[in-house]
């Protein structure tokens, strides 16, 4: 909590230091499978032997909902935190409705995307009384909950 | 491209295949720490130690981009093959840009997520006046870009 409490008062401080630029690089190494880096830590995904994959790692997709499932655990982690709520274990589950025909070229008129996403949540600690509290404050805060609900604008460049 | 068009022929011939779930867990395991899980596969997420986390992987935020940029390069081998387009390399740099601001709860009226996404691409193969029309496919049917552009309809609920 110190901690939170001292890049929160710096933030506040500093304004400038809040406008950040994350940087994620992939790189195609087998037939379909990717390294991945961010920073120090380094990642594979790859797609399953069905398309011809290696199966190494995981799809992008479902890397997409990890990140959804896992910004929503450390948000409720942040946020018991800021509320003073007593919270000892966090669990995600993630679902995502997902039809591969669009990405393979068979046009059913669905979205290449998902079409609709679950989140489960369950929650341990001594102040169950307060969770639905804490579970509205989570979801107005979490930062890829907001990316998968809103979307947000792209632009994709080819670089030459 | 056989395993590819062994899967196409079959998602035709039996379309109730083609609605999948897919699902990922994650649990937090330390004060940010999460491992998180989808299928057979595994990985941690974390935050840095400046808000008090290890910093023994990337960040949700991070993992959110490296599935875009990875998406994407898939993709592009997927439609390669598909338009007989020769492609021997693809990188791909995603930029987010993010101001962690709210997630801390320091109001300034800016969004929880990305407020603007920017994917540079480069490809290396022997058919460059193609790589245009190869974009153009690749965007229409990525499905991690599909998400970040258009969201998709998220519901939460806590498990009690």
């Amino acid at each position: 909590m110190e901690m939170l409490d001292g890049v929160t008062t710096y933030l506040k401080d500093n304004p400038a230091a809040a406008h950040m630029v994350l940087v994620a690089d992939s790189e195609l190494v087998g037939p379909y499978e990717v390294r991945a880096r961010t920073g120090d830590h380094e990642m594979v995904m790859d797609e399953p032997a069905m398309i011809g994959g290696g199966g190494s790692g995981p799809g992008p997709v479902e890397v997409a909902l990890l990140a959804l499932g896992s910004c929503q655990a450390i948000t409720y982690r942040l946020w018991a935190l800021r509320l003073g709520i007593e919270l000892d274990a966090v669990k995600v589950t993630v679902e995502g409705d997902y039809d591969p025909r669009p990405l393979l070229g068979i046009d059913e008129g669905v979205r290449p995307g998902f079409t609709a996403v679950r989140v489960g949540v369950s929650l341990d600690g001594g102040d169950r009384t307060r969770f639905d509290e804490l579970r509205a404050a989570v979801d107005a805060h979490c930062p890829v909950l907001d990316l998968f609900t809103a979307g947000v604008p792209v632009t994709t460049t080819l670089i030459r």
